[in-house]
């Protein structure tokens, strides 16, 4: 018998919201950051326009992909993707292994129809992501590929910037994604993030960011000195630029950013001070006494991921009638690092139940492709110590 | 008919976790940051020491209560906390009402045996305050006053660095909380957040804060100008400091910070850059020429709000034998402003469920009720153009 | 004989220029600061309108004397100031000298007729600026407080921005004053700069700082804790604010600096960062997406300390016909602190010659005895713990 | 008659402080900075150990030369640079002309004997540069290029700590200069500073710093697309980096900086904000709670850009006796733009009367060829999109 004055929960709102079947493949990092996702976007974003349903999460190892199920609330699990990839239940398949497993298990998901979610970098070469674009395309299935930075307000703040052609012109981008120690390590201890190539992990993240804001690369000129990218890069557009992807500087810690120069102001961002975008809009009055950047802190109701414009354009939506703001928290109230990997899964989710594109704020597996087809030519160049003209 | 090689979530891992119901009034702001940290909890504090199960949201608008407990997931909703106190599944009572309702319900609460949580200011005065005091002493229930910028990572660094006596002795503390328009009101349209008494809703934080970084409050010494509070105070170290709370400042927009300076070093903070906490430290070498503050990007495993030396104090725990920064992101990878909540109500569940203190880093009923005498004495000062000593 | 081809300088442009014969009185720190403007100032300021003469610094100790006169190129020296000011050759009396030094000697010379620059604070105590100032006016001599930051451009851009109305309505000022030691000192060493009352020698500043931008103060309410200074104050208009000095800081350096907060907008500044102003405006647009404090690095030509409006008002200067911008360095080169003094010192010297205004840019001994009055009430409040109004 | 207790300057100091003659070619910007050092220079750097004399200032156009001898000091004019350098009182021929200019003038003053300043870059390219160096290395005269940023406090200190090892081994090294329009152009007005070639005018301080803290460069890869220059390079130490210099950023404004990143720490620094020094050292201590970048105010004793130790050094001279300091102004109190060009000036002048090397501090004639031919090689690097080893 219910206490007296209780009320069941009625589930009257959710009718009619579209439920998606999420099937994991990968528990760690990125399996934490996606689950949380998913059991954020619920509440979150509402009213609710997609819910995700947690049916199953994959692994090898069974002891870890069982506890996996059971802190993050999948509904079972799975030791074989193979057979996840068989359920019905499941609508999208998203894949967080390491960066070796992203293609094979990308493509047999999409050959079983399932929607696809892979992380960055989207494979290991251009070969590999051919293949996934291909295998997307002819499934006829949506498809992201996880560059999450793309759903910071911040930079969600700059591509609005310069899509209303606030900048000019774009002339110059410096990007960077820089890592480093902050304690010495011991004696026969290999230090933390220093080996290893540093281009496919989080140089790839730079180049996406380069081309969400800048446009596409046609021709990179590159260094890899000790397993760090530098590279200069000429846009198709005629811009240019630099690159660099580094995990052994002391001190750096997740430090993402850009700098971009138009005809007619320039931005600045970094992703350990991730709710801030500096802005500088060249004056129109010669008498101006109060030119210089601006220190945008990017929690206004007009800079939420999900702008008003946007949400107002889903005509017939029952969100028209929303104010804006309605995500996350009040102006001043920062967001965190996952959010943006919320605001991208929700965004893909989004795009999936209710049929929207996911580019050009989502990142697409052409995009991920676009993103090897580059890396490749940076190793190119830097083997060949001269500048290569990217594939069309 | 399971999927073929789907194996069901085992419960297993959660057996003999301790569950605590919760009963939260309330489901604006507040309730949302609340909900948001007892549904985060279960996996992001892993492995689980304790799991809250969303019993009842109350509200007296019963469609708004409903549509509450359906976007949060409570089992059911109240539209009358008396009833809701009856509910033998809960035992936590969270308090997230407006201001002025803080206080009778949380004493029917603890006079109900349940745990009380409520939100700051506790009370509207310390008549108010001292009887919700004297409530929880008689239920002998734990309670909270929901100060959550304590528990911020990088506030807490601060509290370790004081406790192990990094700044010898704290002189002077520079406190303030300051808000402001971003936008010019039309004609009409009463200016955002300009009105009322800043003193409760924001001036409490920082009347907690200094109590918490450098001690108790004897004296106090203010201005109430047009809703603003200004106020010198003398701590019961001899320390001094300023306490501001104001919001019609223009730009600033949830500017919650402190300087805190001691004879061997100093510290300071503002919310909006919540993850750096800015620490100089005296040389001991005179001919150091590396002197100046530090920028500690408080991500580190080292700098988790639960540090691994805590942990690894609970004996027998199953957490001991886990590596620190288990909790939140990797290095660098910044904490959002709901993180405060979550970390809070974490510490309070925890608190409940395995009988630990919720003193010092939580805040106490006793430390809600001295905040609210030190503000009574700051609205007393303030009327009376003299300095005013604090009531024991 | 000349070598071939060298032309001996032409003294033709600086014919007509007026000349003022200097009599300086102390040779420390300060002495140093204003000689170096005597003799920056016939190059910077160009074309010239005024040429100091450095006619004799005066001291107790001769050895020292000698080799300041020396080292800064004075005709000669003095032992006896009363004897200075019997001088034909000197017009201005210059008084560096320590604090409790200020009082007699800048009435001596008033009475001698000469014009009188004063170091800030102007005096002890009220009592001895009240003589001072009735001392200038006796004797109608040009007089001035060497209040320099008044001077930095960036502290003169944020007077332009208040006098234009950008701000609105003041209503919020938080000044402060703040220093520390930077190592630790060793056993037997008394700390540098840690004792003292820090209210007349950098509290001045702050006091005089708030009067410059936000109006004179009406009351005052203080705490003096070790040296220290804390208080609030309620200006003549309203407005409210705070003030802070304290040499107590740890990792503070010369850190003077000021928020200020109106209705339509915010500035702050930090003289350790001199040649930035942050500058917030409030949007008249609610969709603005790039609303944020602006930081503004004070070097445009539109900054420069001498505003081309201010030298094109005066008609029939040949100063008209010159471009703006002339006086110090181009775009983005940063100025020193020294800046302010060289700056201030050109300012009394062209009222001098030129029969111009000290006030409003310039503290004249009004201003410098007002700052005592207010100091006084400050010191009083802090001794009976209430508010004190300040004497009209 | 002088007047009574009027002693004249004493000139017993400076018997025996060398003297030296002083003959500037040019006498735009870069005239009046140095024209400032030497003015400068007599009582700041004190006690004195060479006294600057302002023998004559040369230039084509009489009217402007013989004003500029007139607002500096220098004693007359000449408007033939090859008359000047028959002038016997001149022993230092500073050439502060256009960059075209610098190469002939300073041959020539080789040639006769002077001690030979010239303004950067050096020359027009390797081919000039090589032919100058080879004139002074014939005439066995002191020589320096003036790359004034070397000698900026925080620039020295970044020296200094890279020279005592303190970040282990160089990696990385992030050198730019950046500058921009703030206002928009009107119709028919070129851009300010937008067009013509970075690399000479502004790419040349980059590359001098890059050499300066982290040694030679032996290969470049390099962009130069509309007058810009974005170039990687490799160290013969085998670090790597990237140069960057553009005139086209808006809202950079003098922006010339670095990012180096060793072993065991790391640096950054702006011209912008001169005084500051960001320095990480990685903590040795792996339980460190205190970890960041230190925000260096390089205005200590320790800091002065002559430091204690060298000074010390000088055994027999009168310096030693002095406390360290005794340059510029206590801590705290920032130093501007001009200090630099102050600093090396005087660094030369002693370098030339007291017999000291300009070498490492100071840019030799050798290190500006080294420039010019490190320019030369980025030019082809650009024009033949390959990297280019820098020839020895």
């Amino acid at each position: 018998m219910l206490p007296e004055g209780f009320t069941p929960q009625k589930e009257g709102l959710l009718e009619g919201v579209p439920e998606l079947g999420i099937g994991m493949l990968g528990y760690e990092f990125m399996g934490k950051a996606h689950s949380n996702a998913y059991r954020t976007i619920p509440y979150m974003f509402w009213p609710p326009v997609v819910r995700p349903r947690l049916i199953a999460i994959c692994g090898r190892t069974e002891e870890k992909v069982s506890e996996a199920a059971t802190r993050y609330g999948y509904e079972g699990y799975y030791t074989d993707y193979e057979r996840m990839l068989q359920d019905p239940r499941i609508q999208v398949f998203d894949n967080v292994t390491p960066d070796p497993m992203h293609c094979e298990p990308s493509i047999a998901a999409a050959a079983a129809g399932k929607h696809v979610l892979c992380e960055k970098p989207m494979g290991m070469n251009s070969e590999e992501t051919g293949r996934m674009l291909a295998a997307v395309r002819k499934a006829g299935v949506k498809n992201m590929c996880s560059f999450n930075y793309r759903f910071m307000p911040a930079v969600r703040l700059a591509k609005d910037i310069i899509d209303r052609g606030m900048l000019g012109e774009i002339k110059h981008f410096r990007g960077s994604y820089l890592f480093g120690m902050s304690v010495r390590p011991g004696p026969g201890v290999a230090q933390r993030r220093g080996g290893g190539n540093a281009l496919l992990p989080i140089g790839s993240h730079v180049i996406d960011m380069a081309r969400f804001l800048a446009g596409d690369i046609a021709a990179v000129n590159a260094m890899m000195p000790g397993g760090t990218t530098v590279a200069m890069v000429e846009f198709a557009s005629g811009a240019y630029g630099t690159i660099e992807a580094n995990t052994s500087c002391p001190g750096k810690k997740n430090n993402h950013g850009f700098e971009i120069h138009g005809t007619l102001g320039s931005l600045s961002w970094d992703l350990t001070d991730l709710n801030r975008l500096q802005v500088f809009l060249v004056e129109e009055d010669p008498a101006s006494i109060v030119g210089g950047y601006r220190n945008v802190l990017v929690t206004e109701a007009v800079h939420n991921y999900i702008r008003w414009e946007q949400i107002a354009a889903r005509e017939g939506s029952f969100l028209v009638s929303r104010a804006p703001g309605q995500v996350w928290w009040p102006q001043g109230h920062i967001e965190g690092w996952e959010h943006g990997h919320i605001n991208a899964i929700f965004h893909f989710l989004d795009a999936i139940a209710n049929d929207r594109p996911v580019a050009p704020y989502g990142a697409t597996f052409e995009d991920g492709h676009r993103v090897a087809v580059i890396s490749d030519a940076i190793i190119q160049s830097a083997a060949e110590k001269r500048e290569i003209v990217v594939p069309a």
